[in-house]
């Protein structure tokens, strides 16, 4: 049997969260197709979604365990899980990719919440969906967006517990920079070398590192890297979401090669104390929108061309609550964010700075690090 | 400017194939939500995909060149590629991500294909797409899986290229197995010593490094590594999708961990020979089922769990088309595709070998470094 990340109790009460919050909606069921949900239910983790062949199906009752409607290829795995109700289905198929299957399992329920909102996908095709409507004319389907992102923004101490272990690991990674990264060096051979580190101490995957480098600044956060070789007076950044039993820290930090320019040194601290100024007011009963104004206070600019301040941080790279003058979401006890100002250099340059931190009743834990005020030379 | 990857008459040409068969079909745009078939069209590249918060759409017009309608943080990157109708909008959004932009951009358009078939997803919020066809009246929105399919499946040279050297390197890097695994180890530092041997010999990332242990066989084939140690007598199964360029390569390779049982053994033989007597039929003209059969024939058993027995590959970790009975696809010159028989062992142990080939006007190309007959022994 596969080991497990989290004891039962954990599904358990994410179970019970979920089928509280369907009570109140009136909701029959739950119906997921996606990774994030996948696990979030059942602590099915396989780096197997990558292949789009086959569709996995998730569907939470309003009462009892989840019920497992998946292909035969994940049956072993989904069965070290603590569900009991696994129905499978030979894939690839030439006609029938689960849907019968799902139909009948699915035909139980009559009002039925599944994604359908902000941030969502829908992971089966277009047609499937369709003909699985068709087959099912009684029953509604309705929008479970807020319900399933509002239960998973607030974390578990069990996941917290794993998050600050990603973010410890990436942490000290990050402090070895200057063992790392030197003149002359390609961005390639840089990230190389992170990943290669962030592995040793711990980390399971590296499934996300950009970055890049330019004198004074650098032209977006989101470049894999090039053969372009760290000079005197660039600027470094590397951003990264490492995992550990699937959650993701994600968090950046920037280098001056050889020499900073003052107004490096100076959007740096800004930066720097953006975020601290954001972590000073964050705790239960503020909103995101708060957040957002606290940094954009401190910069004197709002955000740019990267559209927010930060997000949610978990299974996902990102998730909600988007950190934006818009998201009037309150901040809630052991919600897990990343404060990330940006700040726009003119002349098509940028700099950003990224945190890890826990909501929590009084002052934030840090899951990362904190980053001095100076940005560090190498 | 960000490196690209291709030269522009690559792009040139796949949306000139693209066009030709939108003729043949009467369609006026191509439109698109997902990374591969943005990144097809374009070159963009990027591991923020892995952020679910904001869509990405492109429309291949039946003419000219195609029109990308992302967010703002994408735009820097967007402009190194071929591209000159770049519309970005704010992201994220309280009320509009995008549709109105995309509404605008498609308005041009009557007859519009999307993928809604086999393998395809909607990477949107599904309100947000029926909102977007509230606003098209007039457009007919049709399913263009097998278009879009049919022209990523044959491989340009420049995609072997990389596909190559991708392959080359998980090749050595299971060329050195004797040194990097060892009776005792828990798997779990068996994949990190394997992730970053990958790393060392050149791979961009490891998004997909799956496998098992146990005597005399494993239990599936998509789990991620536990604690467990080896021990003699267990197989050692690694399977892995490294990347260069954001090209995959997808095979694996079994070890008998200091001694194989005379049933491994012939497992093995029987694995590595159906793989042969796949790669001697593989010609254009043949079909996946023929590749099929082939294989099922040597085996004396069908594909049990895994349900086919190989698939295309490139810019997924698993492509269309696949190797299954019913899958009637002939094979062309410069589809790239695994074989990938797998063997029911029985008590719930089975054994899989892949290997990845070119087919090519002749005898196939062999871009992983085929696994003798015998397992290795460590």
């Amino acid at each position: 049997m596969a080991e497990q990340d989290f004891p039962v109790t954990e599904f358990e009460n994410r179970t019970a969260h979920a089928q509280a919050l369907m009570h109140a909606q009136g909701l029959d069921a739950l119906f997921f197709t996606s990774e994030a949900e996948v696990r979030y239910f059942t602590g099915f983790r396989t780096l197997f979604w990558q292949s789009p062949t086959r569709p996995w199906f998730l569907i939470v009752p309003s009462t009892g365990k989840p019920i497992a409607v998946i292909p035969q290829i994940g049956a072993h795995l989904m069965q070290a899980t603590w569900l009991e109700d696994i129905r499978t289905f030979p894939a690839p198929h030439p006609t029938d990719e689960g849907i019968s299957q799902l139909t009948d399992a699915l035909s139980n329920f009559t009002r039925i919440g599944m994604p359908m909102g902000r941030e969502s996908t829908l992971r089966m095709p277009l047609h499937d969906f369709q003909k699985l409507m068709s087959l099912l004319p009684k029953s509604q389907f309705s929008d479970c967006t807020r319900l399933i992102q509002r239960l998973r923004q607030v974390k578990s101490e069990a996941e917290i517990a794993i998050l600050r272990d990603i973010c410890g690991i990436a942490s000290r990674s990050f402090a070895k920079a200057k063992t790392l990264f030197h003149e002359g060096q390609t961005l390639r051979d840089a990230f190389q070398v992170f990943k290669t580190n962030l592995l040793q101490e711990g980390a399971d995957d590296v499934p996300y590192l950009v970055g890049g480098a330019g004198q004074g600044g650098y032209g977006d956060v989101i470049s894999p890297p090039s053969d372009q070789r760290l000079m005197a007076g660039d600027v470094l950044m590397l951003d990264t979401g490492a995992t550990l039993k699937g959650y993701l820290c994600d968090f950046d930090r920037n280098f001056a090669i050889g020499t900073a320019s003052d107004p490096v040194r100076a959007a740096h601290r800004a930066l720097v104390e953006a975020v601290e100024a954001a972590a000073e007011i964050a705790r239960p009963g503020k909103t995101c929108a708060d957040l957002f104004k606290a940094m954009t206070d401190r910069l004197g600019q709002t955000d740019g061309d990267v559209g927010r301040m930060g997000h949610g941080l978990g299974m996902q790279l990102t998730e909600t609550p988007s950190i934006t003058d818009f998201d009037q979401t309150p901040l809630r006890e052991n919600m897990v964010l990343t404060l990330e100002p940006s700040i726009n250099l003119g002349d098509g340059k940028m700099m950003v700075h990224e945190e890890n931190i826990v909501i929590r009743d009084g002052a934030p834990e840090w899951l990362s690090t904190p980053s001095p005020p100076e940005i560090p030379v190498i």
